[in-house]
């Protein structure tokens, strides 16, 4: 679209991933859900980094995440979220702009520290995030510049952001900003639990607003509280006109006004840590709309990304996702 | 050893390595020698983190390396060196400890952050380290904990602590400690500009008082000042009583009075980042000697343990060696 600066713009928490292995034993011993995000106080994340295994940081975050995928794709992304004037504040910064994403935010100091998940990956590959909110969540309205808004095409919400009213508010303004500006807004719903603690709202937010949802099968049937995928699809239908439901090893389904499609996986050789599995199938799906390349495409550019991103550990690519899509002839 | 407490202690910078990937151009272009190590002040980092692409956090330093080798052959190793209190410092810290290596060191408050190496990793594999040396050359004497060092079987010594003088100092207490307690010393040489900056210190401590030598091929050149690696090998072999020489490719060789044995390196499938290749070496071939397992098992458990880290990102073992080893059939 020629006349925005960028193709998205996320807005979420900027986190930065502490990523270490464990067994089953350990998430029951400290009570961590598995393939769940909680949130845990400073003194719950110390005592869980004193008792793991050695571990590795890389930023992360899970809208944040995104926009470096749409940017690895090639598309012109931005973020909005809060870093401290800290070591993993600038980690985090210069992460994201070494990725070639936008992103303005000035770091705050004397506040809280910046953001961290300790990410428990099990011998399945799978993800147990456990998140100390620090700076990130003191997103507030200040923080949306509507510039920045008016200039993206998509304005892309990470719902894990409803965990704080700030934060919530900060939301709602951005989709007042979008919808006046005549841009879309997409929505994931980011975690079960955290759909459980928002859900009427949630829904409102859907029905008042979102273009395009994302979400994944634990997350659709928590938000209409059914045990059904397909009830949860038919409602979700209904709520928005454009839907991507993914459903891990089972791929994916985009619900468009009448339209269903069912989009395989993409064969991954290993799975290493699903973390950003999530995310990236976002990043794929989002390019692939606003780069104009249909639904069809782009659910296959989110399945190509989420691949990349479960056969490694941490939650962005290692592999440019542009040439990815180019060798399978995805995009030109 | 049943009188000892640790088959061995290494004393080394206490670091953090930031690893991303860069071609080599970007090398050249911020006058960075390719495969060495080079000494960096305040402003290069920032400089050269600034331009870089997005990077990885993972503890590092030489000799810290190779005692999380040493201890994941299932050997008992100790650390000493020097963290600031703050997020690197604890990243460290944390890390070392939950590899199960004794780390006794009180992080240091209000002086010099926790050194970090901006690493940089060429499509070829190769790894080009740019250290700020923090709070961690402030080692002196005062930090070198004499049960310690009387309770280790080896007392492991990294060649870039030479770059200091209290440093060196301290190693040279170390090494009067543990000759007198009728210890074994190790040193590695670490890296060919080191060497020329400190010859002669060197080549006084290797004919005063080491054991065991460990240097790559343009280490022992540069020490002995020759381009020929076998004139190097037979000076290695005169002044020191054990000497294990690593030729990357060409795999190493050992020299111990009069006995010269050639190993052959593991293959691996991908090389990855060679960084951590010539501490895991250490690490395998320590843990050998230490175990009694003679001179070529403890070569092959060295090249093993190289394989191991030059096929993934970060300079310490993702699998336990241990069980690498016993697959070998090297160790019971």
């Amino acid at each position: 679209m020629s006349d925005t600066r960028y193709d998205v713009v996320g807005i979420g928490n900027a986190i930065v991933d502490i990523l270490g292995r464990c067994d089953d034993a350990f998430l029951a011993e400290h009570g961590a859900p598995k393939g769940h995000m909680r949130l845990v106080d400073d003194a719950t994340i110390s005592k869980l980094y004193g008792a793991m295994g050695p571990a590795v940081e890389i930023s992360g975050g899970s809208a944040a995440n995104t926009m470096v995928g749409v940017s690895s794709f090639g598309g012109r992304a931005a973020f909005i979220g809060k870093v401290a004037d800290d070591e993993f504040g600038r980690i985090f910064a210069h992460d994201i702009k070494a990725a070639e994403v936008a992103f303005a935010s000035k770091p705050v100091t004397g506040k809280a520290p910046t953001s961290r998940s300790l990410i428990l990956v099990t011998p399945d590959g799978e993800r147990t995030m456990n998140t100390f909110l620090g700076i990130s969540t003191d997103l507030d309205q200040g923080e949306i510049d509507p510039a920045t808004i008016r200039a993206s095409a998509i304005v892309y919400l990470e719902g894990y952001l409803f965990d704080r009213d700030d934060a919530k508010a900060a939301f709602r303004e951005a989709v007042k900003i979008a919808k006046s500006a005549g841009r879309k807004v997409a929505l994931s719903l980011s975690d079960s639990f955290c759909v459980d603690r928002h859900r009427a709202e949630f829904i409102d937010l859907i029905r008042g607003g979102v273009d395009i949802l994302f979400a994944n099968e634990s997350e659709i049937t928590s938000l209409y509280e059914t045990a059904d995928f397909e009830v949860a699809a038919a409602n979700a239908a209904q709520d928005t006109r454009l839907a991507a439901l993914t459903r891990s090893a089972k791929g994916s389904v985009i619900l468009a006004e009448g339209l269903r499609l069912e989009i395989p996986v993409e064969p991954v050789e290993t799975l290493v840590d699903t973390t950003g599995a999530g995310d990236l199938y976002a990043a794929g799906f989002l390019y692939g709309i606003s780069a104009g390349l249909g639904l069809e495409t782009a659910g296959r550019l989110g399945s190509l990304a989420a691949a990349e991103v479960i056969s490694h550990m941490g939650a962005r690519p290692n592999t440019p996702l542009e040439s990815l899509a180019r060798a399978r002839q995805l995009v030109n």
